[in-house]
């Protein structure tokens, strides 16, 4: 299934995506929130049914381009991978000679999260802005020590996250959150696409576009850590909970776009793409006038 | 104000302490959680009235000791600092020549947060535990791009912190989380001491004594970053929200407790200490058996 959670007058609304001839179209979910459907079989069935339903004649249901698109989920916990794809290697060399022994994870704070639709208002103190396309895995059920085979059967889904990162603030000291976690540095969706939509998440070609080029360009098959090596691995230290997420790392930039680079400024957009995941177009505008008020 | 919060049948209640003749008692806020007394100045002033009331004859009020304190507030952001007390430093030398530029902050996730009676249950996976004490700041009121004059307004008080840590987990990769955030390592409390209650912050002892033997023993006049910079140096990145917490590092060990370290085992006790704040006791404990099932 394809679920959103888009805004809506009585308050936030979880809903299905079904596509209809003419676009497509929003099925709703009885007003349970996403992490409650996700955690609930039951309400996972039924959710089920009633897209099967919806599938036969979509076009008497609202639009999902007229709606306001929120974050699928509202993480308690975001983790974040730091180096988790491997780079580039010369014929005959050993692809796997540069691997970590253990991931590196951070942490992004949850004031970062960004609805998919909105933009990114570039804070009045960032001064080297960067983006970072991956993946991300959403917990769908309580996570703690679980085995490695079993890890995948505790998630949800996958959506698309935009690792927002500010890299003068990142250097700054050895931890790197303050370039993490600056307010809306975390576009996550648009939508939140079931597990069994994904018959292998490490065989997924994750593109980024930055201003109508790509930048980046590799698949999953390469990721250092696989999502179930993930899971299970966080999962000895924290209790996962149904809507914290994972993300699980970018593939660095191709040689030209690493070339190329300047820091993101107002106007500038990037997308994210993975085929079965949809895509997350962020734009970056600048601070309003209220924002650049001396602090 | 002493303020905390409590387990009741009706579900968590904030109290007031009031000192009696024969030990602490609890006096009853409303049923209103921390967080929404502390950001109301209207529920803050009948809170305030109601302690001056009850403090005649707090005889008949229910004792402190005959329930179950729970964590203060339950904050959705818990920011730390590394390094961030000077070392000592020979007579006549500089103390602030290894003054790093800027705070280094790293961040512990939801999961962590302990009662302030409740014993850490040492993880299985973990296998080099230590303990930092911490005096943290709460958030009181919605801070964004607060200046440095003023910084202090948004702070509605002081806890006490156990900034638990697996330094072999820490040590893994280049960023310090997986060791940060094991479920249980952030014992908070046992109070939360309202702002007015401390003339100044920067001039707190912080003592911490392990089984029995002082370990650390240093002045928050000895902070490179003082509590009201922090708050306004992490406000320009994030806004930081009420309940919120920033634990603002700890003192290095004495040289004998250096000397003396190993890593705490089941059996273990940890005091934190602060004139005013009161102190946090946490037992360290083994696992279950259930826990210790493979994984």
């Amino acid at each position: 299934m394809r679920l959103v959670t888009h805004a809506h007058p009585s308050g936030d609304r979880a809903a299905a995506v079904v596509a209809s001839s003419d676009g497509d179209r929003l099925v709703d979910l009885d007003g349970l929130s996403l992490v409650e459907i996700l955690q609930d079989e039951t309400a996972l069935a039924a959710a089920r049914l009633r897209v099967e339903h919806a599938a036969g004649s979509p076009e008497t249901l609202p639009r999902l381009s007229d709606t306001r698109l929120l974050p699928p989920v509202r993480p308690g916990k975001i983790l974040c991978l730091g180096y988790n794809y491997r780079g580039h290697v010369a014929e005959g060399a050993d692809p796997t000679a540069d691997d970590p022994a253990f991931p590196d994870v951070f942490v992004k704070t949850p004031n970062v999260v960004n609805a998919p639709g909105d933009p990114v208002v570039l804070p009045v103190a960032s001064t080297n802005v960067d983006y970072e396309g991956e993946i991300a895995v959403v917990i769908g059920r309580r996570a703690h020590r679980v085995p490695l085979v079993s890890a995948l059967d505790y998630v949800a889904g996958y959506a698309l996250f935009n690792d927002v990162s500010d890299r003068d603030w990142q250097g700054r000291s050895s931890q790197w959150e303050l370039g993490k976690c600056f307010d809306g540095f975390g576009p996550l969706g648009p939508e939140l696409i079931t597990a069994d939509e994904i018959p292998d998440p490490q065989d997924l070609l994750l593109e980024v576009e930055r201003d109508g080029v790509v930048t980046v360009s590799q698949s999953t098959a390469t990721m250092i850590f696989p999502m179930a090596f993930i899971v299970h691995y966080l999962s000895q230290v924290m209790t996962l909970e149904p809507g914290d997420i994972i993300s699980t790392g970018t593939p660095q930039k191709l040689p030209q776009a690493l070339n190329d680079h300047r820091p993101l400024g107002p106007g500038d957009a990037v997308t994210i793409r993975v085929a079965g995941l949809g895509e997350l177009t962020t734009t970056f505008t600048a601070p309003t006038d209220t924002e650049r008020t001396p602090a």
